[in-house]
């Protein structure tokens, strides 16, 4: 089938991510208040959706704290600005191993809970998209694994549809997408789904044109997908997205570049998409429009 | 093998063309004057390559006169901003049949010339580039056909090889991309060569990215492209020739309109590639990084 | 879309076709009388369906006499093996310039005549499908264009659907697939269509892999197509349709060589593509279920 | 660039496996005899590389003890028929979770150990080829995890590289194709490489031809690879590895079947491969051709 570029597009803003990235740039936001802020700067720029993860207000570490989703909920919630509120489901699915000699024991910085637990934050916050990684595979580290197996997944893809969360799938590998494809054909995710394309995360798919379009080519046309890059690449990306008929996701928990020796905040990342997408043609869509695109609920403030 | 984004990027602004538009926009350029002020004003918005075409200056009509040609050519050297001049040698293959009943003989319309008259104003004037369309095919019209026989890009080929002017060859389809591969290896035209990836012309390759990647693949890792597509897909092609390895064209012979119900000017048609490219993360090229890149030697003002 | 490999697969033997190949190989049939029983002994072979063109059956020069054609279909209805019948509807598109110098007016063999008379034999004869030469463009000799013009295509198109006879679509290159989606939208072509994509002919569409699935993706989901390359790759391509979800062609027309140094029969190329096609885990479809799957009505004898 | 066929093809022969197929078909072998047999066997049907794991004698059960590697080694040598012996690295990278409710600690079936003890068998038998699997990735079942740390696969391709032993990397997605790239440049492997694309293989890359190009494409050009398919599509890929100027990889590990209800030899599915490989115009390789075009050392028996 022939692909045509997107004539109307949804960004949204990965605010702060999971990586070690808190101690390498002043706008990386570590407390609720602060990753609410951004996201709410975010949203004004342009950004119909927030992907939000929380950290440890003190060490920046990443955490699975439900009072800190929680209060990341309710200032989204609260605020004057309109936006999509996207909760990650990563966490709780790490795994460093002891190294090359004895991989087992599993070494300190593990951190693999059941699927109930990895819910939890889902469960009570309640926002209108939580994510669902869609594989294991290596990452950069060296003796690190995410670890999401397939009888996980079918247990929190169950959980997020039972809850009437919509899963947001993060494809990093074409396999990834195979495997989400299969929980749509068993029922334990809702058709059509929306999907990530994570492009350029070693070690998953590399981000050439050539295995993005193999990927593009994969996902079922009555799906809606996404589409980002790391680093350097993120705003080719943004234009990539849309010329294969998707939507973008910028933020600093893929990129903490806005120009070579410039550090970014993600109001600027997102004007930044913003204007790449109007440029070529495109139009930017309200967070209203994107739930009324996807069948999300909004959800009140204090709901 | 891997594709790459572009990190440095030029510009080519298609000034005029042949295309019936002169009465679509008065922003078309018609006269010599017209047509070098317009393209003196896309170089100072940073295109780097000018790629003409002549014009009656009456009508609007397209044109082979010489004078036109040589008119062009002084003032955009004379000009102050500096610019590559890129001429077109498309003309004089123009074939309008008879209808369907009767194709031959070939109706009013028709301009079929021998390969040196084709070559004539390239031969006078001397631009650093000018251009071949590397096939026959139809066009949107019913009873047109754009006639460049193997024959004839041979000898063209060899003529524009012979006067020291780099040819850019148009490859409209995928078919036109493997013969100018033929005329490398034939030794008709110099490697590495420079080629035009023309998308989305009725009815050569469409715009499609996978259409367009089957093309870039194609491209020998030695040669350097540009690409292009018409109309409101022009922007989006200046993202996806950057995103795929290549190098950008733009201007009023493709795409008439900056906005809906916004007519644009070459001017406003580069900046508006530029802020695509740069917010992606490329660099804008000089024309004399052009030339540096592309072995091209400039030639003085009245030479 | 993902694509999946073909479970039952068709071929088409193309028998003897347009080219200068008479004096190339005995096996090449000239004469009506000829030209049948080779298509007929493909038939038992395996092919389902047999494209003929006729040939002067003193010089084997290719003719549009329609007694050739009106015996060549007479004695195939009549042959004990059943055959879906596929006449080509290809000549008569046919121009050799005057050289490069002028080349214009057209030379000796060049043969463009009105829609009418290039379809007279299929109105006569009737077959089952006819093919349309999908554009306009060079091939191997210098001088020489296939005309096939956007006005002529809508014309013949229209005939043959007036007829009843289906129309195969050649595709040479991508833009010869984008047409034919066009006739099928301004419905002069009934959907859903039927195309061969013909790959690796100079100067069309070369038949690496790249290229072949940019086209692949490019058929709409509910069309059928067929697929070749020429020469060497013909056993090749019988793969590569296969895999690729489509259907097979073979023939003399393509290819004269079982094995290096082996002049091949249309039987014995057909029993070869049925050597691969089955190893590969397909079954070959009879005459009877293509007409079933593509809506083909058999023609009696002396129908 | 563009891609070419393969003109000279050599096809692996994966005997035996590890899955838990030996009580699906009698043909699985189980005991180093009946390993080296089939393996010989399959040699003598084309096969110019054997890949072996071994199993234990009684159960069938996958194993990694040294002396039935070494058993089956030995026997291979001492055949009358040549073959390239290449041995899996696959064994001891595997993990079973406890579940969905609590995953850690790992359940029976857990078999994860460090990079020497996996390795030990490629270092007493000293194969020409054993296997790399470059990466970490879900399989069918539900709490199973293949387990290839960046870490591990830079330790264990150290200790080969160093044996003196060709790694074939084994990349089931198209991220541990970008890590094998890795592992090239930084000089852990040694370049060119030689890799197995592994297609199809639950909840790794699909099979389907676009995503096989998106790998194929990213395979460096001075690089060997071979392709593979499961089930049903093996023998297609035996096809498609050869379009796309690959090597042919067959065998019980991958596919039971010769027909629908006809269980295979290893000796006739490489049998039916050489029918394909043959037919598509290709020719098959010995073994002493393999070693120089991958620069092997051949062992002597008993070495």
């Amino acid at each position: 089938m022939p692909l045509t570029m997107s004539r109307e597009v949804f960004i949204t803003c990965a605010v702060t991510g999971s990586g070690g990235t808190q101690d390498r740039s002043p706008h990386v936001p570590r407390s609720p208040e602060a990753i609410a802020k951004s996201a709410i700067d975010a949203a004004r720029a342009g950004a119909a959706i927030v992907h939000c993860h929380v950290r440890d207000p003190e060490t920046g570490a990443p955490s699975r704290r439900l009072d800190l989703y929680r209060e990341v909920t309710e200032r989204i919630r609260d605020a004057e600005v309109d936006v999509v509120l996207n909760l990650t489901a990563g966490m709780g699915g790490d795994i460093v191993f002891g190294g090359t000699d004895s991989p087992l024991p599993v070494a300190p910085g593990t951190d693999m809970v059941g699927a109930e637990e990895r819910v939890a934050h889902v469960a009570q916050c309640l926002p209108e998209i939580c994510t669902l990684d869609c594989g294991t595979m290596n990452f950069a580290e060296a003796d690190y694994v995410m670890t999401n197996t397939p009888g996980m997944l079918r247990a929190m893809g169950r959980m997020m549809t039972d809850l009437g969360v919509k899963p947001e799938i993060e494809a990093f590998d074409t396999g990834h997408l195979w495997f989400a494809k299969e929980l749509v054909k068993e029922g334990v995710l809702d058709s059509p789904a929306l999907v990530q394309l994570c492009m350029g995360v070693p070690w998953g798919a590399p981000d050439d044109l050539n295995t993005f379009m193999a990927m593009v080519n994969n996902v079922p046309q009555d799906w809606t997908f996404s589409a980002f890059s790391l680093g350097r690449n993120q705003m080719a990306y943004a234009a990539a997205a849309v010329l294969a008929g998707g939507h973008v996701r910028v933020g600093l928990e893929d990129n903490l570049w806005l120009d070579k020796g410039v550090l970014a905040t993600n109001a600027q990342l997102v004007e930044r998409a913003v204007g790449i997408v109007e440029r070529m043609g495109a139009r930017v869509m309200t967070p209203a429009e994107v739930r009324a695109k996807l069948g999300l609920v909004k959800r009140a403030p204090g709901a």
